[in-house]
């Protein structure tokens, strides 16, 4: 079957704002067995909308269509959608009831533009939005499918969780496509590549493999495709097989986990708690172990160490250590993670100083320099890692080599 | 002038790669005045590519294409292009010796794809890449310019810098576009619209708003539209004083400035010093305001007491609070403010407690409850807060509200 995205909104097409819901969108599609084969924005401009849903129509068995959705006088995705299939705003008592309720909660005044935003196109079917007060819109015109949705993400992915996927899954029977995803951490991608030639040479026809590098993640993707289900499960196991034979140093994970629930799960299933003590990550392993729901069964909580008068105050850091060998030091990491376990009373701790950048570099400690450490109850080891890129990048390249780091210590401890 | 963008690969139509790209060129071209009217991506298909370049011919001036030139065997649009211009392939001996002095370089061999990637269509005008081995291209056909370059971030950014916007900016001298954004915090987007309906009316024909609206926090963007830059920034001037004027409590900054940016801004210029104390945050305040370059210099630290016991022992939260009013209380933020303070020895402290979900809610603090505290020399404030989105938004949003109500403490301090 095949599917088009179509995205309205001139913040798209002028770049302040990057198409992260295409590229969402297009995923879920594709792993229902949608070919995604045309991707367009265009402007919030009737005439523009007009000429791209009637071509859509011509090629594309379903169109999703994002944005132009909210209360605003410049959004006219609505109107045109009435046009467009021949029909007229009515007002939704059962939405209108939602956005009151969800004013009411956030203890806002309803106005007529949120009064506005409960009238829908008469001939569609309403798709309830719990996460904001556009609802999405289903269509049908010539036996083909449009679904319009606000283009705020978490809203629109609410409404094709809750709504779009679950019915298009129903309705179109197409050939099975079945993706697994192996997380791995640790190697470029070049070199990974290398190691696995001989794995991917001998793939059977059924699969193909992708590799989808991400801030030094790399996501092996392997993609069966065939008439059943049932028989691809077990050809796509033998090869996850396989690659945990031939790179288990690598693979942390399957599917979407993050290397933050690899580290939960581990401290969950060991039944062991973690602290942090950052310094150059500034807070951000915390953030992202803390991301994670039921964080708090495992994460007792952090000192984020941006002076250096709370490494020694809060944390206890010998001050001549610093004085000897610079906060970005060895010593200074070790004497971080393990005073942060003492404090926090925790059987791990994960600490981190480096320079993040842009200035702070020296020779012997350029900037994108970190040093990691991992305490437990059986001693703490440190890490040097350097990296060259910016400020954010780095912070979260830092963020991965001190969770990868724990990881390993976890799985030994 | 028009323009439009034209990506070309399978991996942005199921959501593989997010399309940065789009919105790079997007700003440039429209900075350099151009109206970006489309962008479309296609399979690496012959048909598609065909298609989608002699629809964009009859409606652009000029056309951007990026992706489909790497050296692996699907990459089919080179050949393509050579069909669609009516032209046939050619070994161009400069690019053939930049390719080989780069894999020299690199330490690699030449092989047979290293070769191919030097042959070019003998019609287009070459754009040298340094950034990689693939070169850009210009064509020209019936007065229209189409440009081809790899859809690699950093080799599409050098060809564009280093050839393509000198030259469009050199060719066409068309209308002038200005962008003007004014960043707002603390109202919904629908009861900001109706603040601003007697602004939006009293706008002149040239300039045009435009709501976008990203996690609570809305950029109004004012676009003018003219033939002189000189006469239209005075009238820009003149509207944007206008919005400060109307709706000041809610303007925070102004182009791409983000609140941690603000907070940092503020803190700089009136000497202070801030710390945080977080719970239901777990240190994404902290990793928002470490993530602005040079916030070492009024950042001290941040305590993330996830569990009760770090409230107490490390923030000095009396225990009795917690029992009498629970962790997610008025009072257990004050003192959670309060002990940051004292313990980092900052101007400023500011402190979250709540519940993120998605467990962990009651009939009377139900997930998406946020108790926020900002505590500085004169006393302490604190809000409570309630949202309804999911546990990562919920975070996002619990952050925001906090930089905000620190970011309106220091101003009036």
């Amino acid at each position: 079957m095949k599917a088009e995205i179509i995205t309205i909104g001139d913040e798209l097409l002028i770049g302040q704002t990057v198409d992260t819901n295409s590229a969402w969108i297009g995923q879920e599609l594709s792993s229902l067995g949608f070919d995604i084969h045309r991707r367009t924005s265009v402007h919030d401009k009737r005439e523009e909308i007009i000429g791209i849903l009637s071509d859509s129509s011509s090629r594309s068995d379903v169109v999703i269509i994002t944005g132009g959705l909210g209360p605003t006088s410049d959004d006219i995705t609505k109107k045109t959608l009435c046009e467009f299939f021949n029909t007229r705003l009515v007002m939704n008592l059962h939405v209108l009831e939602m956005v009151e309720s969800m004013m009411q909660r956030r203890g806002f005044p309803m106005n007529e533009n949120n009064r506005k935003q409960a009238e829908v196109p008469e001939s569609c079917k309403v798709l309830t939005n719990a996460a904001g007060t556009a609802p999405g819109m289903w269509f049908e015109k010539n036996g083909k499918v449009f679904i319009s949705m606000p283009g705020v993400p978490s809203e629109m992915k609410y409404i094709m969780r809750e709504h779009v996927l679950p019915e298009l899954a129903k309705r179109y029977t197409s050939q099975v496509i079945i993706h697994k995803n192996i997380m791995t951490y640790g190697t470029p991608e070049a070199r990974l590549a290398e190691i696995l030639t001989g794995f991917e040479a001998g793939l059977p026809g059924c699969i193909k493999l992708a590799y989808l590098p991400s801030s030094g993640i790399i996501k092996l993707r392997l993609t069966a495709t065939g008439s059943r289900r049932d028989e691809l499960l077990p050809i796509i196991a033998v090869q996850v097989r396989k690659l945990y034979e031939t790179i288990p140093e690598y693979i942390y994970g399957e599917d979407e986990e993050t290397l933050e629930m690899a580290v939960g799960r581990l401290l969950r299933d060991k039944n062991l708690t973690l602290c942090t003590a950052e310094s150059c990550t500034g807070g951000n392993i915390s953030h992202k172990i803390t991301s994670v729901p039921g964080s708090s069964d495992y994460f007792r909580g952090s000192v984020v160490a941006y002076s250096n008068d709370i490494k020694t105050s809060v944390l206890g850091v010998d001050p001549l250590l610093i004085q000897r060998d610079g906060a970005v030091s060895e010593s200074v990491a070790v004497a971080m993670a393990e005073g942060a376990r003492k404090l926090m009373k925790t059987d791990f701790a994960v600490a981190t100083t480096g320079i993040a950048g842009p200035s702070g570099g020296t020779d012997l400690k350029p900037v994108g320099t970190l040093w990691v450490a991992v305490s437990h109850g059986l001693g703490t080891i440190a890490e040097k890692h350097t990296f060259t890129t910016d400020r954010v990048t780095n912070i979260t390249r830092f963020t991965f080599v001190a969770l990868n780091l724990l990881r390993k210590q976890i799985i030994s401890a």
